[in-house]
């Protein structure tokens, strides 16, 4: 018999070395009572036997039915340790009850943030290009392999959804005495301007900016609003640089637009993945290509166990969660549509 | 007749609108009466007429000849637009006669740096491999695209050749949270700790370092001191930023470490420009391949006008320059023997 | 009539001028219905007539009564204008019925942090005592006026309570390069060192730190905390702020430390306003004392109408407040504690 | 005997354990062989023995004669450790036999920096006054106690005299979000530009900062340039924080307008010291007086031997100095100029 708090534990999609240091695994296991915590998914029975007396779960999707909420007069939290918040789940049901429920989101921006800076350079300087030229033997020297580059330093930067991502790349673009402005119907200007960010409309944001982010979070409201008459707003020679989800963007008319050289782009995501053998991004010149690989770096990994270690300890303590993104009561609608995008999503 | 002070402009291998903004040419004029300005190297006869009211030289190098020094009685300062300072100079006659002598080097600080971190992520992140692998249609997404990538984030950052691109690269590396080392025996301890970076020895950067810098000016001292014992050092896996001078390494053993796998190599310079058509490091994957393109955007060649004007305007008004890298009399002999290499010192 | 949304404004304590600018009082009124808004406090039965078809609440406090919050269907957001949260209302129906609870204590933070780096360069550098020397005639000049003094540069320094106003004040200390460690049982560990904090214990902190700032909330649970005992962990000679209430110190024992010269104290609270007459503190040389001023400048107040018209509209959206507090459902139970200390709480 | 290079050290007005730490003068009697070093000034005849064989002279300003320079054919610096550079040498001399002249000067730059930030704090949020006002029992509480203060945050900020002591002073401004501006005649508008420094001409800048610093060095030049007409530039309720000399304001009509409430003052300076015990500032309540304190705390003064040891390393290695402030050249005639003002200088 233990007197510690009883959790659930059920990674699920996720392995459980992946995402726990050994040194935070052990801090779970000397804080809580761990039901589960294999690399396998849990059976049902498994978890609707040990909910009664849960007060966390750490899970990766809410797939055992909204009914077993009622059967957990205990929990406290639900954490997930997808990256979003759990699609379908009764968020109205949680509040009601004082159930957080928490993502892992916070733990993929610093290794998405270093990643746009990486491709805004790799696009701007040419990086990959000019790695390109040197492999197949036609790269210029000097001034001449500089005849379309640019410096990042003092150009005007536009963010497109100014979520946990953005928050972590500003400070990397500071150096560069960036004026940056945002669009983020989801934020208030005031919010934006505190932060020392300038709010712009969408269409002022493309035409002015010198380089743009695309981070907004894909929902069944927003898709491809950046679409053929936006994108013609970009400045002849800008970089784009998509990280968020090519379901944000007409990705026919980005690819034309990029194809015909208006503007470069640097993107992580795409419509369908893997990228079709014969898509014209696979060639084109004013691209760089990334296959996803943003927010899954290794050691990444492991700032979702410390997370949710250190959330779960205030939680069980009483107090409120201060690492995981919190689900908002206004946006649980939102969440519900946010699109699962694992390279299938169109 | 003019009042204003005279001055020489020989800008010999740069041209007029590639280093003046239409400003900055317009205050130049108005500042000073310009004997030369022209696209074309100006004739020794020209110059020889011009030096006995000459107050400033803006030239590329001195090929003019120390003894025309003597026939300038109102000389004052030497700017060189060339990036470093003029080869064979007469230094001691300069100092000894209160003559600046003025590189443009600071110019190239911003843009390099800015490249040193665009390079570093391009290798760390594998921005690089990972379009290049989209090309060729054998990418691999997410996780199984990142068993060979690491975060920039709190990395421990080695910096050899603590000069002024390293001034410009540390505050752009602050936000990554890293711990910055640097060797370089120019410079003291003291004044390192005071910049917040750890002095180390050159052993202990290459072997505790995750990203190295390699920003060490080329010497006839220093030719090839990275070499195969001290390569050896660098741990596996490891970031090597090689920005300066491809003399400053054992190119060969340096190709040799990267083809192995042994660590990866992001390089702006090589022994030969242009590098041997079937030099291995073309078809190396570890490898980051740039011609000689960190220090050549185009809006970077105002700032070296911008730079003469101001530090001209200094100078004539009797002031100290304040934006050009002053020749220091203590090392006039070891300017005298840095490798002039433009693509072809070896 | 109009199809704008209702509001109640009732600030009671505060006048309508001195919290909103005249911009964000036109805001307010083109956002919603404005039912109130005058500086007299609204009568208990207009408030009930409006409640039915109100979305949004600003008030000082809930003075109203819970029964009232039933006849809000309405209500979306309760905001809160006095500083901290309303003390007896019912937080458990509010998260039932996702009603925002709202308080503008962050529009306090930055006003309170610069007097915190004020006040402790006031002590550390006896910028106070210095002066009444100079006004009493015995003062001393040079090194003989600085036997006790010491710079704030790179010292530890540690805070007691690490809310919105240490959040404030971290950034205004980072470029003294002082080491920030942090007392702060509501707050992990793993969020304190994400925050580039060092966690520490209260004896701890107190034996190692130079400079300590006391920003910690008053609760029942709190009361002075910091006694005699805590108190003599303190450095010979170090400096505390004293920034948030009397009430969490034992004044009487902190009073003979500072007047026995075992280290100094900048407060901006006591445990009666105003101070005895007689107050051993008034006459000490080792204090510097602040009418509880650091949070009532001024253009500070006009930042809680900014901040509430903001949050108000993206409450209005239906989207989550980004700029004021939020009630933290965990904590509703201890800011029922919170000691309402308007200078008699003892 | 010895192999290491001898030098010379007569400190004169400073005291030996007050300049260098135990660890710095183990490193400087280790680097070279060291005549001289007691509190006692050397006398000349020792001093004249020792030059022949001199690589460097340590001293506080150059009372030897300039006859001896040609006495010391090995000389190569000469540290002052007073804090300005030695009037009356003749510096001609010495740049043309490459004699470094060096001065401490930067070792007071952090902190006269840090209390540049408290004093402005102590008079913009009235932390002196209200102080007083609490010794003396009439002070107000809350709001009744900010009539007259302001927030430092987002103020324009002007800087007179932009060198060591503003460089580190801004980066301590620089979280406050002030803009800052700049007069310096000594600087080029590029220069400071490139600082993010707003250039500004002299009425400009008073009349449109909301905190002004005096930082310019005193020369005969610059006598009373802050004269009656310039001061009546100055807004109403700004704050003046005067920390470099009195020589460069006109004291009396300083004082005229603080004494009559025009704007605030904080002074560490005086055109006597002691200042006459009945002048009319030492009553003022806009004002803040300090003993000329600013650069005299007890650890800053270590900074003075650590800083010549690390740049005699340097020099003695043959390496340029990096940490002292090296005389200039053009700036050589106006050192001489340069009013020592020991607190008598009118």
């Amino acid at each position: 018999m233990t007197s510690k708090p009883t959790i659930i534990l059920d990674p699920h999609a996720r392995r459980m070395d992946e995402i726990f240091s050994p040194a935070d695994r052990k801090r779970l296991y000397q804080m809580a009572h761990v039901i589960g915590g294999s690399d396998e998914p849990m059976p049902q029975a498994e978890f609707e036997a040990a909910l009664p007396d849960a007060e966390a779960v750490i899970c990766w999707d809410w797939r055992y039915g909204n009914d077993l909420l009622r059967k957990a007069p205990k929990l406290r939290a639900i954490f997930s340790v997808e990256g979003g918040f759990p699609i379908g789940l009764d968020y109205a049901y949680c509040y009601a009850n004082t159930i957080r429920v928490l993502s892992v989101a916070p733990s993929f921006a610093r290794q998405v943030a270093e990643m746009c800076v990486g491709m805004a350079l790799a696009c701007s300087r040419e990086i990959v290009l000019g790695d390109l030229k040197m492999r197949r033997g036609d790269e210029e020297y000097l001034h001449a392999g500089n005849t379309s580059t640019f410096m990042l330093y003092g150009q005007p930067v536009g963010i497109i959804g100014y979520g946990g991502i953005a928050h972590a790349l500003h400070p990397l673009l500071r150096p560069f005495d960036v004026e940056v402005s945002a669009y983020d119907p989801w934020l208030g200007d005031g919010y934006l301007r505190r932060l020392g960010v300038k709010p712009k409309s969408l269409e002022a944001l493309l035409a002015e900016s010198r380089v743009i982010f695309v981070l907004a979070a894909p929902t069944v409201e927003n898709r491809a609003f950046l679409g053929h008459p936006e994108l013609a707003h970009i400045q002849q020679g800008a970089v784009m640089v998509l990280m968020s989800r090519a379901h944000v963007v007409d990705f026919d008319a980005l690819t034309e637009y990029v194809v015909a050289g208006r503007f470069k782009l640097a993107t992580d995501v795409f419509p369908t993945e893997p990228l079709a053998a014969d898509h014209p991004l696979r060639s084109a010149e004013g691209a760089v290509l990334s296959a996803h690989r943003a927010g899954s770096v290794k050691e990444g990994l492991w700032e979702i166990g410390e997370m949710v270690v250190d959330d779960l300890e205030m939680v069980l303590r009483g107090f409120p969660p201060r690492r995981c993104l919190n689900a908002e009561p206004e946006l649980s609608q939102r969440y519900a549509t946010i699109v699962v995008d694992r390279g299938d999503d169109e």
